[in-house]
């Protein structure tokens, strides 16, 4: 099984990443603006860009520590039995963000496309804390010609 | 083992982005500034980051193609034994960059957090060419308060 990882760190405290992870006002800051759904375990989660959009079902939630979603539905079908975690580590300067999208089952170049593309949107976490603007879509960062 | 992948598109042909994977000039353009060595196959190149960092030697070219390097020496040393290779994709409105670090041993924090920076000068890459204006280490994006 392939994944994408990413490791970021954020000039804050756990609890202050914790809320962009959980909320659908959180969320909205950095990935998609268009977010619905978020909450306790159990809850899906639709995320839409122009319409469509991937749904996750929240699987995981250890408070201001770790957040993991399961892929729910059938969009994109290179996602389907895929999960993302994020598990947040304080240090005394920044807390860091351990990010994952594991079980895919092709290291392919859409896995690449994605490690790019969520490479550019941990950066949009980073600066939704950091400068209080984020790059979420629609406004989000184009990584090439296609989106 | 383990594998990191990105693919960026740019507003470019296949030869514009040649010369930078595979001259000291080009590379210094979205790496490090101070880049020396690059050339034939068999070249060794080596990388500084304030004094310090990693060499590859270049084992595979194909002009306008692709550009393979292995590690050689021992920093850092979870590099060691890795490659990292450069796919050129030329299509009608830009060039894809299938860029692989593999050969990890280990799916651990570093690599996450390479998989970031790799992202990061991935999108340095891109505009050098597309501005004339990349971010090459000592200007380059940090992506946490340990760098």
């Amino acid at each position: 099984m392939a994944e994408i990882m990413h490791r970021v760190g954020i000039g804050c405290r756990a609890q202050d990443i914790y809320p962009l992870l959980t909320t659908d006002e959180g969320l909205s800051r950095w990935w998609t603006t268009d977010t619905r759904g978020a909450g306790e375990v159990g809850s899906i989660i639709q995320f839409r860009f122009d319409g469509a959009g991937p749904d996750f079902e929240v699987i995981e939630l250890v408070q201001d520590r770790r957040v993991v979603w399961r892929h729910s539905g059938e969009m994109p079908p290179a996602w389907m039995g895929t999960e993302i975690s994020f598990d947040l580590e304080q240090t005394e300067k920044q807390t860091f963000i351990n990010f994952s999208h594991y079980n895919w089952k092709q290291a392919d170049a859409f896995l690449a496309h994605c490690s790019s593309k969520w490479g550019v949107f941990m950066m949009s976490l980073k600066s939704s804390i950091e400068t209080g603007r984020g790059q979420p879509f629609p406004d989000d960062v184009h990584i090439d010609y296609d989106e």
